[in-house]
C-alpha cells in the first residue's frame, strides 16, 4: 500500500512537470501571438511524447474569426495525423478556451484538456460553461486548470495594458 | 395604422421568401456533402443581397474536425469582406448549430442564424444550449429556427439510412 501510495505521488509529480513544460511551450506560443500584435494565447498538442501542433491566436493577421490558437492547433493535429480523431491527445492552452474551441475540443474527442488561466468572461470549461464534460454531448475530455495561470495572465494583462 | 400593419405583414412576407430562397441554397450545399460521402449539412452567408459565401461539411474529406459547413462558410466570409468581424451578415444552415459552430458564430458577430432542422443531440442554439444570445457573452445573434426543416432532416435521414 505505502508503494502504491509514494509510487501514485510520483506519477502524479511527473504528470505535473510534464503539464509545466508542454505550457511553456504553449506560453511560448503565446508571446509570439503578442509580438505579432494579436491578443496573446497559445496552444500545444501532444501525444505521449510528439508533439504534433503549436499555434498561437491569428484572428487580426488571417482576418478569420475562426482563428484562435486551439482551432488552428486541432487543424494542425488532424493533418499530422491524418485523422480528424485526435483519441489520445492532449491540448495544452494558456487560457481557457471559449464556446467554440471548447466545442471543437469536443468535436475532435480530444482526451486532456490543461488550461492556464481562467476566462470570466467567455471561459466555457468552467466559467461559463462546462462543455467539455457535458453527459449529454458525444465526448467528454478531462480538464485541468490554473497551469502556469500568473504567467498566461500577466501576459494578456500587459497586451491589453499596452493597447489603451 | 392599417398601412403599418399591412406594410408589416408584407414585409415578413418578404423575409420569409428570402430566408426559403438562401435556405434552399444551403440545401444545395448539404446535398454537394451527401454526395461526398459527408454527413449533408450546407451553410451559406448573406450580406444584403450579397452572398458572401457557400459551404458543405468536409471533414472527412479535409480530415479535420472543425470542418463543418458553418466553419467553412465563416472563414470564407471573412475573407471575402477582408474583416473578421460578421457584423450585418445572416448565416443559414441546414441544421442547428453545435456548441463550436454556434460560438464561431458569436466570435464572428454575425447579426442573424436561420437554421432548418433542430438537432437534439447537439443543437447549441435551443436544443441544449442557447448559446447564440446569451447575455453574458459579448454578442447576441438574431434566431429563426425551422426553415424548411423537413427537407433538411430528411437528407440526414436518408444519409445515416444509406450508411447502415
Amino acid at each position: 500500500m505505502r508503494e502504491n501510495g509514494r509510487n501514485g505521488a510520483e506519477r502524479d509529480k511527473q504528470r505535473h512537470e510534464r503539464d509545466e513544460y508542454y505550457m511553456r511551450l504553449a506560453l511560448r506560443e503565446a508571446e509570439a501571438a503578442m509580438a505579432e500584435g494579436e491578443v496573446p494565447v497559445g496552444a500545444v498538442i501532444v501525444q505521449g511524447d510528439r508533439l504534433l501542433a503549436a499555434a498561437h491566436n491569428q484572428r487580426e493577421q488571417l482576418r478569420d474569426p475562426t482563428a484562435h490558437a486551439e482551432m488552428i492547433a486541432i487543424t494542425q493535429a488532424a493533418a499530422a495525423r491524418n485523422d480528424w480523431r485526435l483519441e489520445g491527445c492532449t491540448l495544452y492552452v494558456t487560457l481557457e478556451p471559449c464556446p467554440m474551441c471548447a466545442g471543437a475540443i469536443v468535436q475532435a474527442r480530444i482526451a486532456r484538456v490543461v488550461y492556464g488561466a481562467r476566462d470570466p468572461k467567455a471561459g466555457a470549461c468552467e466559467s461559463l460553461y462546462r462543455l467539455v464534460n457535458d453527459p449529454r454531448l458525444n465526448h467528454r475530455a478531462e480538464l485541468r486548470g490554473g497551469v502556469l495561470a500568473e504567467e498566461a495572465a500577466e501576459l494578456l494583462r500587459r497586451f491589453f495594458r499596452e493597447r489603451r
